[in-house]
């Protein structure tokens, strides 16, 4: 899959003079743009206006943004006021994909790690933790990739929402990973990928990533999924997360939650792939999760034209939480967690899940 | 209400030598347009293409285009030669809108009544039973209106879907009538009205209505009311319907059906309004009620630049059946179906149900 997602959806180019570079997800699919972010500025934009988004990519983002807000720094003082102002800044950008926070925590913590060292090593360490991160999510979407690929049968018939695919990651993605070894396994099947307005992930990046790998997709408009699962047997839905409490409630695109009721009204299997990194740890449940609200004109002036009265007033809430009990199970690198429950959910941090990643 | 809708909706301009005139739906809210149709083959591309639309407006605009038909036939031989014809030839331009064959029927219903009469009579008659339809079709709405605005309470917050007011009747609307009849009691209410993909009716033609009548109207993208549900008191749920089956089983635009789901799901009450011609009593349930497929790029090409991968497969039905079992009410001119049964269903078409306009 790797190989057919040229260039790569976030890459740090270089060393500590380096920059970012990324696709340019708003042009796709008409046009695959790399954009270079030489400043940390250039970056927050992009994460705001979804130029890279997906809860893992985001916090690779995050993590490289750090490099290009620390690597001036002229003193050890200097580089800890700076770290502690790029955070603060980047953690503004978008309020709802927890990896963001957890990417910026992480960096925090190895400089930390390290203070009383030298200038250059804490530069350079800044450096090699970012690249790590973004390493790590490749693996980690490997290996969700391989536990998520048993619950995809020859002849099933899938729906997915929104884009957790290798654009929402490093590569490979999270939703989209059980599919993409499916298929490297032999395995036919078929996705429905909801068009996922108002921004249209599906169909402009989730069909796009399906397609090229050569997996039978077909898009739909977000209203349609009730009918299609009427009058067609869906065998299951997996999405991506943005925030999973410690209960298992999930905060995703909007429009999941309202998928999930469909799915539980059609007694179809509803799961979850992400990350431990998607986890928040820190909510009991859904209902502290900040829900993004995103401005009118994405829904009114969609694409560039007016399709709404001039000034109407408009609701666009960015992300939606589905309670644990409408998902039979969440797909992480470590295993699958089912049924979802808080017990089962604290034993993928144990530290026999770190070192079993196939443990199921 | 019919005051600030100039241009009227659908309209016969002048004697049997004139000519139908429409709003071009396609064009609001950008421009205000009226299209002129003066032959047949123009309607039939208006209704096809969506320039008219609304169950009951297509109604009108099929007794219209008969007109249309008929009035060069120079024989009584002719006049049904052409007759035939032309209602074959409108029954083909949309398939689930039952008022389009309604109308056709009553039309030649009215001819084989007058068969032996004067050419110049079965004309004329064609063209008076052409505006009966049309002037029908305003009071219906009405009534409509009066039953249904006794459901909305003062601080009330309505869902509705798709464009079902006076864009999709003669005016004045049946999802919306209810609304502007409250409205015009003085109750204040606030409406969210769904986008509804792929040719976003909800944000085009309801959210421009609903503004010029003065309600509180604010559009969202039609995955959004389950988060909308979920965080807001949602009082009731009213929607048009294209076609009703004997059991209450209703066809209406795409997403109809989710939305009563996850109106069930919140214990959100789901309305339907609808006139007596949009019920088909031939059907024993809706299941039998063929459903339209249309081109793929009204969802590919949507916003007039496309937003998905060029020749990826599309899932575009346009309609969707919600289960009686979903409907707490069906909304008639000639009162509320509640609880929705057959039986209930039934009583509507009785003579006393024709002379008891309000009856509940």
């Amino acid at each position: 899959m790797s190989e057919t997602l040229l260039p790569k959806t976030i890459c740090w180019v270089g060393g500590l003079d380096g920059w970012i570079e990324m696709i340019d997800q708003t042009l796709l699919p008409g046009e695959l743009k790399v954009l270079a972010c030489h400043d940390v500025e250039t970056l927050w934009e992009a994460i705001r206006n979804l130029r890279v988004r997906g809860a893992p990519a985001i916090g690779i983002a995050a993590a490289m943004g750090v490099v290009l807000g620390i690597r001036d720094s002229r003193s050890s003082g200097e580089f800890f006021d700076n770290l502690a102002g790029v955070c603060s800044y980047l953690a503004g950008s978008r309020p709802t994909a927890v990896n963001l926070f957890w990417a910026l925590d992480r960096m925090r913590a190895r400089a930390e790690a390290l203070r009383g060292a030298d200038l250059k090593v804490l530069k350079q360490a800044m450096l090699a933790e970012a690249q790590a991160i973004r390493d790590e999510d490749a693996a980690t979407c490997r290996a969700i990739g391989e536990v998520g690929q048993s619950l995809i049968a020859d002849g099933a018939v899938l729906v997915t929402h929104c884009n957790a695919g290798g654009l929402a990651t490093s590569e490979y993605g999270t939703a989209l990973a059980p599919m993409f070894r499916a298929h490297e396994l032999g395995r036919r099947f078929k996705v429905y990928a909801d068009e996922t307005r108002p921004l249209l992930q599906g169909s402009r990046l989730t069909a796009w990533e399906l397609a090229r790998a050569g997996i039978d997709v077909t898009i739909l408009c977000d209203n349609m999924v009730g009918h299609l699962m009427s009058r067609t047997q869906v065998s299951l839905v997996i999405t991506g997360a943005d925030r999973i409490a410690s209960n298992g409630d999930t905060a995703n695109k909007i429009g999941t939650y309202g998928l999930a009721i469909l799915a539980k009204a059609h007694n179809v299997p509803f799961y979850v792939a992400a990350p431990r990194s998607t986890f928040d740890r820190t909510l009991a449940d859904g209902s502290m999760i900040p829900i993004e609200e995103r401005p009118a004109d994405e829904v009114r002036k969609g694409f560039g034209r007016l399709t709404a009265p001039e000034g109407v007033a408009c609701y666009n809430p960015a992300f939606d939480v589905t309670p644990a009990a409408l998902i039979r199970g969440i797909i992480t690198e470590v295993g699958l967690v089912s049924p979802v429950t808080p017990g089962n959910i604290r034993k993928i941090f144990t530290d026999e899940a770190c070192n079993e990643p196939e443990r199921r």
